[in-house]
């Protein structure tokens, strides 16, 4: 195996929490890529003998992002929606429906294509794992064939066939539960590693995303949950008395559900884009790390409620809008979300330690401050993804 | 003279108030580029022969964004106090002084290769017409020094010894109102068209303002101003008296503020990356809009208050957070912030009509509303400068 020296990186930001500071930061650092995998990090004067140096010119060096939630497999886009709404029309849920007729209508290879354009997208701005959800099928035909282009694309697949229910079922939600449960399940599990509701007024309430939850379990598949963004809810409080990993959105929160959260583990994933691009009040990060929380951030990429491919984006937002420091958000974007998605084990990603993944991105800055200190700015000059540089 | 046609575009926004809509956009759009200069806009059925074809692929094409207002010319950065910031610690205008202390240090070299930098930066995310301050250097060998490194990366060079009061003559801002309008003014007058003042508390007040302008404008430079950033204050109704083609900040004003800027003229141009990097309130664009103001947008690109070089960034949040919609951020970044920088005439910028300047901006995304309804996604595929494709 190939071994690489990386070396005169500005700031390394490993998360390695047997290191100082919240990112585990090493000055004068160097790191070694074997194969795949982190090597060796450390000072660059102790560092060993490898077969290639690569010079980092003085760029900070983070562990690749980590985007937790997405919608990638669809078709069309709802730009007029969206301009529609930032002149005064509300966001609401049921404007999925446009998109689940247009993604029912394309082909195979036109969702793949599409979606492999996003992610392709999203590599560029450092994101070198992803999570796609389907949902914009809600046929089994349809669900299947979305999860099973996911599955080209990431290992980490979730079945979202519980995002609304779909005009056809408008007056049997019972019914599509059931579908769901059975025949959908069936056919998507496959190709799935995760299963997921929106439990939220005009999508599925608890008990329907309970009956979602038990029988996607029961067929090999952990649980997500979108929860707790229009409005307040159940669905936090039903995620963390499952001890389900993570739960998404997070935005209408009291005390109890906050508690909940800190009792039970379950990571808060926020997804700022959706709030910038519905015009909603920001969730409150401060509040959830000040308790005790552990909170990610993911970028919801989706054509209706936020179309956004941009992890840097979602942290400068978090940084501005929701009380989070940049290192706090940097932390938010690499190792909790690897651990929203149960990628946080040693030989996992989203920290820059021996034995994980060489995932890495290269800033066009001296440290991770800049993401947030310079907005909008691309400033991720370099991705590797597997011990090899990708972009 | 060579001639290119680009066609296969998906989305023409011409800014030509002789077509329909808000952007003079034109579907199933051609457009000749001849030297350097746009000979030909209409619909590709109609077009006219040319030397070479270019096949846009469907992407949306844009005049390239125009940058009114910048402060590129320095050396440092204040990543830590931005992070200092983020947790609480409010923005001061003080801070300048630590680039005043870095720039002084910096040769011209230095600066020089650091804005060229950020004006490539520019150019990669679409500016393709840039203003550029000095007011880093604060005394006559510095200011002077800036403006030739500015003068250097553009024409639109503007004359800021009326930053703030330097350390030096902290107990003689009278004493440095003299040197800017005496032998400061003397020394950087060559190298710049424009003379500014930050017209604010902490800086200089309306009388002092006055001075600056007027001695400035009796060496051939012509006014702009920095007002009303901080909170209520002289600086628009100045600038209106005194009918300036701009006045920069517009963050906090009266109705008497309003009236003026729409009597005059004057266009407000607005800085939404300084307040999402201070945390201040945004400008309300709207109320401007509403009123019969014009409003351009510009980033603010500097170390301290904002350090973002993306006007796409800026057109977002304009757009998310000060009541504008897409198409009225478009033309604030294009047709409005030239006649900002009086490059509005008829053989200038920011519109795509025969006799301008050929500076196209391509988009990765069929029409205008991508660049907010897809915030911190660059979107910008390709950029032409004088006729020449550059990105
Ligand atoms: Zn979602
Ligand atoms: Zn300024």
């Amino acid at each position: 195996m190939t071994s690489t020296l990386l070396t005169n990186i500005g700031e390394l930001v490993t998360n390695d929490p047997d290191r100082a500071g919240p990112l585990g930061a090493v000055e004068d650092a160097a790191l070694v890529v074997e194969g795949d995998r982190i090597a060796w990090v450390g000072h660059a004067a102790d560092a060993p003998a490898a077969d290639a140096a690569v010079d980092a010119g003085g760029r900070a060096v983070l562990p690749g992002f980590v985007d937790s939630h997405s919608h990638l497999v669809f078709a069309g886009d709802r730009a007029q929606e969206f301009a529609a709404r930032m002149s005064g029309t509300p966001y609401a849920a049921g404007g999925i429906r446009t998109t689940v007729a247009a993604t029912r209508a394309a082909t195979d290879e036109q969702l793949l294509s599409h979606a492999a354009r996003l992610v392709q997208e999203m590599l560029r701005q450092g994101t070198t794992t992803v999570e796609i959800k389907s949902g914009y099928g809600l046929s089994v035909r349809d669900e299947a064939r979305s999860l099973a282009v996911a599955r080209q694309l990431t290992e980490q697949t979730t079945f979202l066939g519980a995002h609304v229910v779909p005009p056809e079922y408008a007056d049997d939600p019972a019914g599509y539960v059931a579908l769901v449960t059975g025949p959908m399940l069936e056919a998507c599990a496959p190709h799935a590693r995760w299963i997921d509701v929106f439990c939220e007024t005009g999508a599925f309430d608890a008990d329907q995303a309970r009956a979602v939850l038990d029988a996607g379990e029961a067929a090999g598949l952990r649980g997500r949950l979108h929860a707790n963004q229009l409005g307040p809810g159940p669905g936090v409080r039903l995620a963390c008395e499952r001890g389900l990993l993570a739960v998404d959105h997070c935005t209408y929160l009291d005390d109890a559900d906050v508690d909940a959260l800190r009792d039970s583990g379950t990571i808060a994933t926020l997804l700022p884009g959706v709030e910038f691009s519905t015009r909603q009040p920001y969730p409150d990060a401060r509040r959830l790390l000040d308790a005790g929380v552990r909170v990610a951030l993911a970028s919801d990429c989706n054509p209706g409620s936020c179309f956004t491919s941009s992890i840097p984006f979602c942290l400068a937002m978090a940084v501005r809008e929701m009380g989070m420091t940049p290192a706090e958000a940097v932390h938010a974007v690499t190792a909790t979300a690897a651990a929203a998605l149960d990628l946080d084990g040693a030989d996992g990603v989203g920290r820059l330690v021996p034995g994980r993944r060489a995932d890495l991105v290269l800033l066009d800055a001296p440290t991770h401050v800049h993401l947030a200190y310079r907005p909008g700015v691309p400033l991720v000059a370099g991705v590797w993804q597997g011990g090899r540089p990708v972009v």
